[in-house]
């Protein structure tokens, strides 16, 4: 037990208690992990837990696969602002002869990838990416509810295992008015904090901003914040930093404007998401509960059905 | 109903009442899908049912998630064999200038993918290489047996569904002499087609070969078929073709060697897996037993608890 409460020291003890349990593996590149069915099926009851919270119950809800169309990606604008965050992925699309000249780049060492080309899909940035772009484009009076769940990608190696490269996110998103957009990120916040509280976390809101690049990222980070356009659910895990282990984001008309979805006066649409960080509750689970699943309250158990 | 007795006549017909039933969803990319809850339900059920079926009941276990580390796809060798299915990511590890200079490329409409590197991770191109580069190199005499789960990429775009360029496989993986890889390919393919049965899907076994690339790879194929290596679970969802919906696989000494896998005597040891493909089963199940889960057989409803 940590010091400040915080079960953990560092998240280096974190993880190495969770690796020598067998609850995830780390592998040879920092951030990427092997998970074991303890993990797997907790993270499948908190999914249903947190679909257990939905107030849209007409609401479609789709699972979205790792890799979604390029040109979507790029409409979100999210390589002006995290260029350092993207996976862009390569393909090959040539001929034998091409193919040999790849294979003889690589046995000399060298860079084989600059025999591909961009192919159609990047891997997703955030969960709700792949959405904005398959929406009707007249958003209705009464505005838009959907769900979605799958995978982000993120480049940011690191050993704290709170930041894996890959991870899985619930969110629950709503397009429509600014007001129709603020109430659901306001109202999801407390539902979140309470979803979240209901499985024995300590959690709490701040208000929060992203980590946008660079000098010019500074400033729009700094506006975020002053904005208060986002709010995270951070769990304390560790003595270092708190965890967040979800977020309740205001987009303000961001995502209305470059897919062009508009309200009936024509004007951008506004949209907000609140996003449950799958394996991170998952992750904050086994760092308050313990490593032992069967030892967990039998609240925590019933509630994730495990 | 088709003609020849399977449910559809072609692929276009099957992808488009699934989409019209709200069961998956098309997207700007061919092969690119968003799933329903329906269909998530049932894979996972799919899931569970396989799960079901393990024998070496102490098996380790591990879902991966949808990147590998580059290194050790490298030393699977399946850029030789198949490049044209290879997903490459790059990531961006520049300055601020870099930057600006990447967004004017992008502004211009040019490659701005020229200014990124390969990151230090992959989409797997088949969800048992992330496996052998963490196993022990000193193989015990009663060999291994692992299992894991995850997603595979293939860039094979097509409106046929059951080519999704992102799609999820069970396998069942063990390592060993000669004779204990070639017993669990084929004591798995039996066990295998009793499982798929269990789910009320007309399933039959054929002797396969894997789509290698070039015109070396038109060889390799043809030895891959005459020396049996491969197996496929197969049934008829469409006129066109059969729909393999798993696989069992002998891999001679080839993991063995390029992982460096050596049994007591220092040769290399063999592999072979069985895979399930939980999105194919899943697309199976759909097509054979309709869109209406609720109206499916009593008994596979029982065997996917849902």
């Amino acid at each position: 037990m940590a010091e400040g409460g915080a079960p953990y020291t560092t998240p280096d003890d974190l993880r190495t208690t969770l690796e020598e349990a067998g609850v995830f593996r780390t592998t040879a590149v920092d951030g990427v992990y092997h998970r074991s069915w303890d993990w797997e099926r907790v993270l499948r009851g908190v999914e249903q837990h947190v679909m257990g919270k939905r107030v849209a119950t007409d609401a479609p809800r789709r699972w979205f696969p790792p890799v979604m169309p390029r040109e979507e990606f790029l409409k979100t604008d999210y390589l002006r602002s995290f260029p350092d965050l993207v996976g862009s992925i390569d393909v090959f699309d040539g001929t034998d002869k091409e193919h040999r000249a790849l294979l003889a780049v690589l046995e000399d060492g060298g860079d084989w990838t600059s025999h591909l080309t961009p192919g159609e899909v990047v891997l997703p940035s955030s969960v709700c990416h792949p959405l904005y772009g398959t929406l009707p484009t007249d958003v209705p009076e009464d505005g838009l509810d959907e769900e979605c769940s799958g995978w982000s990608f993120r480049h940011e190696p690191s050993l704290d295992p709170a930041r894996m490269q890959m991870f899985r996110i619930y969110e629950y998103v709503r397009i429509g008015t600014p007001a129709q957009a603020l109430a659901h990120r306001d109202e999801w916040l407390d539902r979140g904090l309470a979803a979240l509280g209901e499985l024995g976390l300590p959690v709490r809101s701040e208000a929060a901003n992203d980590p946008f690049f660079g000098r010019v990222g500074k400033m729009l980070a700094a506006n975020q914040l002053e904005s208060s356009l986002k709010y995270e659910m951070v769990v304390d895990l560790t003595d270092v930093r708190p965890t967040a282990i979800g977020s309740s984001n205001y987009h303000e008309d961001h995502f209305g404007d470059t897919f062009g979805l508009h309200l009936a006066d024509g004007t951008p649409a506004h949209s907000s998401c609140i996003g449950f960080g799958l394996d991170r509750i998952t992750l904050a689970l086994f760092a308050v509960h313990g490593v032992d699943v069967a030892g967990w309250p039998a609240e925590v158990r019933s509630a994730l059905q495990c």
